[in-house]
């Protein structure tokens, strides 16, 4: 099977990564970035191409998505099976005449993390069971961990996972913004951020909550109100006033 | 030197436990709740009472916030040093004619969980050098991690403590809550969960920052908002917001 990956992104390169290391020969990177494609083209040894998208049996999306529409356009064979990666858009976003699908690795990218492929989710939808069984077949070569999913439910995954991920990500920001103004090195919170995550690996998080919201202790509350402005002030109270509902203590 | 935990609940067991298996002998574990009482005093071998305290050199408070004033008056011994282990309390919330401190570890602690203590850190503040050198060794048995602090210093401490443990852990809960709505094992997220954790123990978490707000995807967050009510879509409007702010999209 043909497979080429179009994009030049954290999860084009880390999707052809992961192929690579699992012995599934892709056919090409394509891209508009010649810079990023280089990159991945040298590292994994991929032939790339700017201009000449080559014809395959299998293309896998991995442009943000605002431009996946645009980018599906260029496909002409009929005969292929198109996949994107967004958790948020529907497959038919994808236009031109090919077999339509969804191919959504459930992780966080970086190009300067490595990550351990076998552990990240891979949430497939085809439009037949045919095709189901060539993703599935080729998800399971890089991951454990690999299901069907509709499109309606892939929505729900991904705003759980901007819950769990991107937000979270945020609240260490401002979390770190605070104790730089301070002065407090950020490093002093990494085992309490790290211990905060282990637990929910272990325990359910509405039983692992702990803090002033949850001991409804209005005192420290108030205080720590005092101490903040602006956005955080606003995470602050709408955190807590959360918390507090969650717990029935409003 | 002999030392003395009040407090029968979480700070208080895991205390008493990093202080047993460093070789360090509590003469007393001191407190009201009898049945948590005798686990502790069983699991560590250490005497306990909940009606006559000790004398004791050291009285480490392990209370909440609220009772450690009460607490503090039960200890009479002119010749001690007590210390309380608040993030958010002054020393001088001790009751007594007593040396006063404060023995703060910044940590999430619940029973259950076992922890590496050698990784806590722990902020120190006391009347004088002689009794900051007395806590300063103590603490240095169980930890790597041990540093002087300012009341003032600490209450920013507990505060970004709250962003990074409690409201991450809130923000797992409110995100378990959407997905077992759509009966989405939460399991699922972990791996993401846990490398967005391991990516800021690495790269600085506001360059680590993903998803739709900070790509200022209006798209998938007017999708994502009608999918939420209540808390969580709060919760979502206040953080993209925030994150908006963060990097200058508003």
């Amino acid at each position: 099977m043909q497979t080429v990956i179009i994009g030049s992104g954290n999860v084009a390169y880390h999707l052809a990564k992961a192929f690579v290391q699992n012995g599934i020969s892709l056919a090409q990177i394509f891209g508009r970035n010649e810079k990023e494609l280089d990159k991945i083209s040298e590292e994994l040894n991929i032939p790339k191409s700017t201009t000449n998208l080559v014809e395959a049996d299998l293309y896998i999306i991995c442009v943000s998505d605002g431009s996946i529409g645009a980018v599906s356009k260029l496909i002409t064979k009929r005969d292929s099976l198109v996949a994107h990666t967004s958790g948020s858009l529907p497959k038919e976003i994808l236009v031109g005449e090919y077999r339509k699908s969804s191919f959504y690795p459930l992780q966080t990218f970086s190009k300067t993390k490595n990550l351990d492929y076998k552990k990240i989710p891979f949430f497939i939808e085809t439009e037949n069971e045919e095709d189901q069984k060539i993703l599935t077949d080729l998800a399971s070569k890089i991951s454990d961990n690999v299901m069907k999913s509709t499109h309606e439910k892939r929505k729900y995954i991904h705003l759980t996972a901007v819950f769990a991920c991107n937000f979270v990500n945020h609240l260490f920001a401002r979390a770190k913004e605070i104790s730089d103004a301070q002065e407090i090195p950020f490093d002093y919170f990494l085992p309490l951020i790290n211990e905060t995550v282990q637990k929910i690996n272990e325990i359910d998080p509405k039983s692992a909550q702990t803090g002033p919201a949850v001991r409804n202790d209005q005192r420290v509350l108030e205080l720590h109100e005092q101490l903040l402005k602006d956005e955080s002030l606003e995470i602050y109270k709408t955190m807590n006033h959360s918390i507090k509902k969650m717990y029935q203590l409003l």
